[in-house]
C-alpha cells in the first residue's frame, strides 16, 4: 500500500464508500452539489473553491460570483467538510502592497506549508491582466498578500507543500489573454516565495480529453510513489470546451519529471449539475483532502462554473489507476 | 412609493406573491414555462414574445419558429395573460409598401401610444439584412406596416409610450451582421415615426454580465422617478454567450440620460428551461405588464430561445433595487 | 401505399405505435435512450451507431469513446434491436493494408449489398487526416478492411444497397479539416468499390435548420417513389451548432437527382438526453431499419454525442411528409 | 453624347488626355501621387480626400492622419486642383451640438446642394462608435455641424446634389463595428437633412473584385442617362483586403434603382503607391470633378491609405463602359 | 551525373547561365517578369500558368483574371518560351459532360502522357465547390474535358508523366473550403484516369517556410535518382501567408515514398514583382521544362498572384541541393 | 542640455547630421539598409538585431533566418558600426543547462551591466513555448547561458544597465502563444538575475499607432531626465499589423513610473525596405548606441522582418520631442 508522506490525519474527512456497482476510480458524493448559489447571499454561483483541514475542522476559500458577476474570494468554516458557513462578504487583505490593486480573484487553491496556509489564485495585476496571486494566513482571520509570483498571463497555480531540494515549487499554467486553445503545466522554483525562476514545462496537452489545455488542480499529495497530481484538462468540441479531471505522478525529488500520467480521465461531466450551468460540461478540481491514515481522498471540484461537488477516491486506487493507464 | 405615470389599471395582471424565502428582486411564475412549442402547431419553439393589456383582456405578438426554423410573428389572445390562444399561422400585414418584402420577423415588442398599438421587431430589408420593423394596429386584427425606422444592422427596438418634448423616441441596438461581441443601446427621435434622427448612445456594455452587449427590452414604464428600463445584457464565456436581464432608470424628459443603472442583474438563467434549449443560458425580456394601481409588474421573457416565462416584481421593488445597486 | 423495393422482412423490428396526440412524422421510443455509457465498460459515451437485421436477429457497429476519449468501433448483437450485447473491446480488422494504419473510427453506417455487409465510417489516413473508411463482413466475425474510397477531408459516407445503372454509389460529405461552416452531400460512383469517380453534388445547405451543413445518414431505403434519404443537417447559433434530421427522396435511377426535399426537419433535439451531453443539441441518424412488409422504420440516432435513441416512423408517413413539405 | 445635368463649368479642371496606348476607361495623372504626407506638417498620411470647384478655384476637405495616427479633417485650397495649400491644423466646427463630441473624422465627401457645400464623413458618436457625420459651409471658412443622419455603425455617406421627388437622398454603407466581410450601399431619404427614413438597399456585393463590400464614393454625377455612381468595392485574399473602384448608373427619379452596373472595375491597385503603404492594395475614390461642358471627369482617390491620386475619364467613356460591361 | 528518364530534348529551352556570384540553387531570368497583365487584353493579372515543349515550339495554358476578376484559362504559343502569343479569350472545351458546368478555372498544370497532353487545374463542381479539373488535348486546338478525379475540396493536382506499376498517379492537395491553415500532398492512383483510389499522404507540412501547407507544383521530372518534385509551401505571418518553392525526390516505383526532402527552400519572394501585387509574397511554380540532354530546367512560376517569372536550375544542381539539405 | 548618465564615449558612433529639410525627430541613415540577406551566407533575412560599443569597436548579435526559415543568433564585429563581419554560422553556448534545449532564438538585445554583456532574446522552453532567454559574455567569444527569467509566453526583454535600488530590472512583453491583439510592457526585479519577482505593468497600449501592443526595444538610456525608453508599438489594419517605434521617459529610481510618453511615434514604415519584405510595414528597434559626449544616438532597427536600418537622433532632440508630445 502506498504511504502518504508528511500528511495529516483527518479522521472527519467527508467520506462515502464506493458504491457496489461502481467501476470508476472516483465516485461522487451522494450529497452533490454540496455548495450552490443558495449558500451565499446574492450569489450567482459558488464554484472552483478550495478547502483544508484546520484544527480538527475545515477551512475554505471560495470563489463566489455575486449577481454583478464579479468573481471574488470568500472565507468559510465547516466541521464536517460538507456543511459550510461561508461569509457573505468577500474577504479583504490585512495588508496592502504598493502597485497591487485587488479587483478580482478566482479559482483559489490552499497549501499548508511550514505551518502557514498559502492561498494561490488568479488575480489582476496593476493593469488588470490576469496572473497568479499569492497570500498567506495562519488563522484564516488575517490574510496577508504577497507579491505576484509570475508575470501575466497566468492561472491555476498550485504550491507544493514542502521545499524540494531547498526550493519552494509552484505549478502554474501560462496562458493567453483571451479564450485560447493551448495551456501547459509549468513548474517554477523559489528560495523565498518572492522571486521565482528555474521555469520548466512539466506536462503539455496530448490528445482526447486533454488535447487543448492542462492545468494543475489541488495541492499535490506526497506519497512514497511520488507526488500525486490531480489536474484539469480541456477538450474542444464544435459547441465549446469540455473540462475533465486527470491524474499523474511526479518524481518526489524532481517535480518536473512525470513518472506516470493516466491516459484516461478520472472524472468527467456526467451529472446534470456538471453538464448544465453558466459554463456547460465542466468539472474543475481545486482541492483534495487526504487522510494519511486511511489514504481516503475527497476531491472538491467546481461543476459547470456554478456549484461545488465532492468526488471520493483513495491514494491506492488512484495510484493504481494512474499506473495501469499510463 | 413610486407613482406609475400614464399607466393602465390591469386588475387581472398575472400575479403571484413573492415567495417567503426569496431575496431576489424578481421571482418566477410557478407556472413557467407558460408557453412552449406545444402551444402552436408544428412549432420548433415559441419565445421572445410581447403582450399588452387590451380591453380588459390581453393581446400578444409571439415569435414562433416552426419546424423549418423560419422565424415569424403570430397573434394571440388571452383573458388572464397565462393561457393563450395563439394563431397557428403567422399574421400577414394589411398593407404593402413598395421595396419592403417580409421574409422573417422576430423578437417583437408592443407599445401602446396615442391610442394605437405599435409593434417593433427585427425584420429584413429589401436585401435581406436585419433591421427594425415597425407596424401599428388598433384592434389586433389589421396590422399596418410602416417604413423601416433605421438602416441595418439593427435589432431590439423599443418605442417610448408617449412623445417626449415633442418627439417620439425609440431605443434600439445597432449591431453587426454576424454574431458579434458588441452592442449598445441608442436613442433616436422622430416627429412622425417615419423619419428619424437625433441619435445618441444611452448605455454601453460595462463589465460582468453586461460586458458584451446591452439591448433594450420591454416598452419603458413611466414613473415619477423616471423611465423604468428593463434590458437584456450579454456575457461571453468559453462556451458561448449568456443572456441576462438588467434594469435602469432614465430621465423622464431626456431619455438619453441614465439616472441609475443596476450593477446587478435582475434575472439570470437558472432554471432548466432557461439553461437548456435551442440556445442555452438565455433570459430575454420582451414585455412588462404594469398595473398602475398596485405597481405590480409581470415580465414576459424568452428562455433558452425555446419557451416563454413570466417573472414578477413591483415598481417599488425594482426602483429600490436599481437605486441601491447603482 | 408506397412499396419498399429489394427490402427485407423484419418482423421483430423494434416498434411502438405512434402516440395518440402526436402530430409529428417521427416519434421517439419510450425506452430512449436505449444505449448509454453504461452499456460498455469504461465508456465515456456510446452514440452515432449503426445496426442491421441479420439472420432473424440484429447486428450493429457502435461508436464508443472510452474514457481516454479515443473514438473506436465495437461490434454488438441483439435479438430485439433494443437490448444489445456490445463487446467491451473495439474490433480489429482481419486484414492489414499497407499504408492504412487504424488509429480512430467513428460514426459508422452499415449497408447490406450483394450478400455482404459493408461498413462505412470516418477514419484516419496514413497521416492522420480524416476520411471515409470502408470494410466488409459476411458474418460480423471477420471484418475486412478495403481501400479509402476518397481523399480527405471527408465524413459521413453512405453506400447505396445495390448497383445503379452498373455502378456502385456512395454519398459522402467532403469537409474542412477543422470545425467549419459548410458541408454538402456528394454522390460518387465506382465499378469495383476500389476506384471512385463521377463525383456530383446532390444537396447543398439551404436555410434554417439546414443552413450550415448537410450530410447523409442511414443507408438509403429503396421504394417505388425513389430512394428515401434521411440525413443530418446543422444550424449555427451564437452558442454553437445544433444538429437536426431531415429527409429527401432521390431518383431511383439517378441518385444525384433530388425529387423531393422536406423544408421541415423530421427530428430535432428536444429531450434532455438530446440537449445535454458531450455536445449539446444533437440528433444524428446513422441507421434505419425498415420492415418491407409493414413499412415500419426504426431510426437509430446518436443524441448529444453521448447516447443512442430510436425514433419510429413508416415509409408512407415519411414519403407523404417529404412530399407535402417539399 | 451624354449630357451632364445641373453640372458646373470647370474649365480649369485638372486634365490630361488619355495616353495613346491606353485601353482602360480611366487613366492616371502623370503627376500622381499629387498629395503625400509631405504636404502637411507632421503627417503620417494624406489620403481619402474630397474636393469641389469653388468660385473658379478649388476647395477640399482632406483626411490627414498625423504621427499620432488620429484621423482628422483639414481644409485646403487650390487654383488648379493639383497644387494645394492644406492647413496644417485640422479645422474646428463653428458650432457645437449637445451630445456630439468630435474625436475623429475621416474619408470625407463634399456635395454642392442648394447653394451650400455639405461635408459627409465618418465620425464618432457620443460613445465613440463610428457613424456618418454631416456638416455644411458656404465659404469653406465656417463649417457648421449638423445631426448624425444615421445610427452607427456606418461609413461612406454620399449625398445626392439635388432633391429627388421632394426628398434629399443619401447613400451610405452600414457596417460592422470591426473589420468585417460584408457591406452594401443603402439609400435613405429626408425632408430636412435632419430626420431620415425610407431606407432601401441599392447595391449588394456580388463576385470577384466586389465580392465582399461595396460603398458609395464621390457625389453622384447627374446625366441624362441617370446618376453616374462611382463606388469602391472590396475583395478578400489570404493576405487581406484589396480595394477597387467600380461604376454604375442609377435611375434619375429613383436612385434605389440600378439601371446599369459594370462587371469590370474601372480602377485597381497597380502602381507602387497604390500597392504599398499603410494599407496595401487600395484605391478609394472620394471625389469626382466633372466639367459639364466637356464631360471631363477627374477622380480623386486615396491610394494605399497613404497618398492621393487622380484618375481621368469622361462622362461618355464611363457611361459607355458601364453599359457595355453591365 | 543524374540521368533524365523518359524526357525530351528541348534544345531551345529558355536559358541563362547561373550568374557568377550566385550561390543559390535557382536563379531568376533577367527578363522577369516574362508575362504581365499587358500580355492579354483587359487583364487584371496573368500568373500561375503552365507550359510544355510541343513540336519544337512551346504551348501553354495560362491563368488570367480579367478585370472582372473571374479566373479562367487561356491558350498560348511561343517559339522560345519567353515571348508568347496568348489568346485574349479563355478557351472553351470541345465537349460537354452532363453535370459539369465550367464557371472558373485556375492554376493549371500540363502533363505529357502517352502521347497526349493532360491539363490539370482547379475548377468548380456542379455546386460551385472547388476541386481538380482534368482534360486532354493532342494539338492544343481541341481540348476535351474529363470527369473530376476527386471530390472537393481540392486544388493543385499534378499528374505523373507515365504509369507506375500499372497505375496512373496524381498528386493533389485536399483543402478546406475557406482560407485555411493546413494542406498536405496526397497521391492517388487510377487504371483509367476516370476512377481513382489508393489514396496516400506523401508529404505533410513541417516547420519554417513549409509549416502551414505544401502542394505539388510542376509535373514531376523522372530521373534515375527518383521523381524530382518541385512544390509550393506556405508560412503564416502576422500579416498573412508567404508562398515558397521547395523540392523533394520521390521513389521511382512508389511515389508515395519520399527519398529526400530539402529543409531549405529553392525559391522565395525577394524581387519586387514577387513581393508586391494582388497577393504579396508569393512564388508559385506550375511548370518546369527540362531538357534531357543538358539537364537544364526552367521553372515557370506565378509571382504575387500577378505576373509570371522564370527561374533556372539544372537536374544535377537540384538533386545535389535536395540531398545535401535533406 | 540633458546629461547622459553612466554612459560611454563612442566617438566612432555611426553618424549623419540631420538633413536640412527634415522636421522629424529621427532621420534615416543614407546607407540604409545597412545589413541584408547578402551579408550572411544562405540567409533569407537579417533583421531585428542588436549592437554595442566594445573596446573602441562594435560587437553585435544578429537575428538571421536562413533559407530553412529557422531563426537563430549570429555574432558579428565592426569597426564603424556600419560594415559588419557576421559569422555565417549561428553561435553556440559555452555551457549547457539541464532542461534548456536551444532550438530557436530571435530579436536579441544586448545590455552592458557590471562589466559584462548580457544578451536577452526570445527563445524556446523545454516544451518549445516562447519565452525570454538570458545569457552573458565578457568577450563575445564565449557566451554563457543563464536560466529563463520568466515563464512563457514572453518576448522582447530589455535589461536596465544598472541596479536600481538594489535590484536588477528587466522589461518584457508577456504575450499570447499565437498572433494576438494585446501586449503590454511589464517590469520585473531580481537580486541575482536568476529569480525574478515584483512584476508591475509599466505601459499598456493606448490608441492609434500604439493601440494593439507595446514592447520594449533597446536597452534604456540613462539621463538626468530619466530612463530614455525606445519601444515598438503595433496598430492593426484590415491588411495586418503595422509596427512603429515610440519613446518614453521612465523615472530613474522607479522604472515602473512613466514620466513622459510621446503620443507621436518617432519612426514609422515609410521607405520601401520598411514597407516591403517578409512582413510588410515593420520598423522594430532593438539597439541604440549613445555617445555620452555628444548625446548622439544611433538606433538599429529591423525593417520589414528582412533587413537592418539605422536611424539617428540625439538625446536632447528625443527628450524634447517626448516631453512636447506627451
Amino acid at each position: 500500500m502506498a504511504k502518504v508522506l508528511n500528511g495529516k490525519s483527518i479522521p472527519n474527512i467527508p467520506w462515502e464508500e464506493k458504491p457496489a456497482n461502481c467501476k470508476d476510480v472516483c465516485w461522487r458524493s451522494s450529497l452533490n452539489p454540496i455548495l450552490t448559489r443558495d449558500d451565499i447571499e446574492d450569489a450567482n454561483s459558488l464554484f472552483n473553491s478550495s478547502v483544508v483541514a484546520f484544527n480538527g475542522e475545515f477551512r475554505g476559500i471560495f470563489r463566489c460570483d455575486k449577481t454583478d458577476l464579479k468573481p471574488l474570494l470568500h472565507k468559510g468554516k465547516s466541521k464536517d467538510g460538507i456543511h459550510w458557513e461561508i461569509e457573505d462578504e468577500p474577504f479583504k487583505f490585512a495588508n496592502d502592497i504598493d502597485g497591487m490593486p485587488y479587483e478580482y480573484g478566482y479559482d483559489p487553491r490552499i497549501c499548508e506549508l511550514d505551518g502557514k496556509y498559502y492561498i494561490i489564485w488568479c488575480t489582476n495585476t496593476n493593469s488588470g491582466d490576469a496572473t497568479i496571486g499569492l497570500a498567506w494566513t495562519e488563522d484564516f482571520e488575517n490574510i496577508y498578500r504577497m507579491e505576484y509570483p509570475f508575470l501575466p498571463y497566468n492561472r491555476n497555480g498550485s504550491l507544493f507543500p514542502r521545499k524540494i531540494n531547498g526550493y519552494y515549487h509552484m505549478l502554474s499554467r501560462p496562458m493567453s489573454p483571451a479564450f485560447s486553445d493551448c495551456g501547459s503545466i509549468y513548474d517554477s522554483a523559489s528560495k523565498d516565495l518572492e522571486f521565482w525562476g528555474h521555469h520548466r514545462c512539466v506536462m503539455k496537452p496530448t490528445t482526447g480529453w486533454q488535447s487543448i489545455k492542462v492545468g494543475s488542480g489541488p495541492t499535490p499529495i506526497e506519497t512514497d510513489e511520488g507526488w500525486l497530481l490531480i489536474y484539469h484538462a480541456v477538450k474542444k468540441t464544435c459547441n465549446g470546451y469540455c473540462y475533465y479531471a486527470g491524474a499523474a505522478i511526479l518524481d518526489l525529488e524532481d517535480p518536473t519529471k512525470v513518472l506516470y500520467r493516466s491516459k484516461k480521465y478520472i472524472l468527467s461531466p456526467r451529472e446534470l449539475y456538471e453538464c448544465v450551468g453558466d459554463v456547460n460540461n465542466v468539472v474543475f478540481p481545486c482541492a483534495a483532502l487526504c487522510d494519511k491514515d486511511t489514504g481516503r481522498i475527497s476531491i472538491y471540484y467546481g461543476a459547470a462554473d456554478t456549484v461545488v461537488g465532492i468526488a471520493h477516491t483513495t491514494v491506492d486506487d488512484l495510484i493504481e489507476f494512474i499506473k495501469k493507464n499510463s
